[in-house]
């Protein structure tokens, strides 16, 4: 049983055979997030991962089927703290998946320094638009797209925090922000590994940027091959097909 | 009529109806220099290029076919440039190409700073290695793949220095040194604008990456689409049989 609020709705993720609690008026998952989940390394048997800006929980969902350790979610957004805390007890997994309604900001006072194996994050894309007409009505979505409670920098400085020494850090982002993610990712000493970038046909330049980084691991960067969201005839690429209906390749 | 020395050939650029010499023992040229002479912006109808490191003139009589302007070499290995030189003659090209025998650090003092619209490299791209055995015991080949006489460093100062304000500046090399690359551009205020990553085959890795930066240019970076090498046969793409053999894609 849970218990949905307003237009909330109990989604399924199919590859995974979970359920999500979503709303759209407050918070829907998009690719981008389902990308990081599989992009991203995790240790199997064990270990402890932190997903910062989590939103309604579908990272640590998502990874939830790929690692027996625990996943801590951190989201500044109360309403979609709660979201991802009812989805996370539906699903029986509340016993190694918690979330905590918070500002990023204050986590590495909080939980200390270099307790996580791997951290996550999809972070709001958008810099904060000079006019105000240009950010989303929806509070929700505007705390979730713009960098409004806390920046790109704020978002690589609390993961190399949070990450212990040779742990790893992924993020998902926009390819124009790209020379700003690896300048602050060298900066707060996760040295990008492996990048990633999805185009959404492969005659398309890149719209979204995958990339991992070891906490002072040492120069050695690879792009991986490029990811093809849609085929010639505009659907679902296999990769894509299986990362979302679980269908093999 | 051409003067062959030694092992010399004259091989046919297929796809620009041009010929150039070539020598097993000393220099010949990659995939690489033509992807870069594909990718580089030209100016059609007249303007000033600058090719460093221009090996046996590859990239300036590829470039011949897209620009009426003019096009120099520079070549630190007398004997590729005169190499160069014979092949510009060759194909009655010598009016507006022409290769000049020196290194790339004495050319900002020879011939001033801040004169031509566009200039390309494909540079050495190994480190020098710490045990000497490492090096290609060939001379003319461990200058052209190896940082011997000029560093990536020397190479992005010297294109920012020829090149005009807004003016493009374009270079190809592995993916391994791309941090290193960006890094540099944004040193010498070349802000990198375009980028292609090559893959050998679409499910592998990328092994080359394309790269162009504007002068004092605003960022905003594009990811372009990949560039795929072979297909699934194992024969050349569309886009890269085009490229070598001017047949249509």
């Amino acid at each position: 049983m849970v218990q949905l609020v307003e237009d909330e709705r109990l989604d399924y993720l199919l590859a995974e055979n979970l359920r999500i609690i979503q709303s759209p008026s407050v918070f829907s998952f998009s690719l981008d997030a389902v990308l990081l989940a599989r992009f991203a390394y995790v240790p199997i048997q064990k270990g402890a991962i932190l997903d910062l800006c989590t939103g309604n929980g579908i990272i640590p969902l998502l990874l939830s089927t790929r690692t027996k350790g625990t996943i801590t979610g951190v989201e500044i957004q109360e309403r979609l703290a709660n979201m991802a805390q009812r989805s996370f007890a539906y699903n029986n997994l509340d016993d190694r998946l918690k979330v905590l309604h918070q500002d990023i900001k204050e986590i590495p006072a909080m939980l200390g320094h270099g307790k996580f194996d791997v951290v996550t994050c999809n972070p709001p894309y958008f810099l904060v638009p000079e006019k105000e007409e240009k950010i989303n009505a929806n509070i929700h979505y505007a705390i979730a797209r713009h960098e409004i409670h806390c920046t790109l920098e704020d978002v690589v400085r609390v993961s190399s925090q949070m990450v212990k020494q040779g742990g790893k850090a992924a993020f998902v982002h926009r390819p124009g922000r790209f020379l700003d993610i690896v300048t602050l990712m060298r900066k707060y000493r996760l040295e990008p590994k492996r990048i990633q970038f999805v185009h959404s046909r492969v005659d398309k330049p890149a719209n979204t940027l995958l990339i991992e980084g070891i906490k002072d691991g040492n120069p050695d960067m690879k792009i991986l091959p490029p990811l093809i969201v849609y085929d010639e005839k505009g659907e679902y690429s296999p990769e894509v097909r299986n990362m979302l209906y679980g269908e093999n390749e």
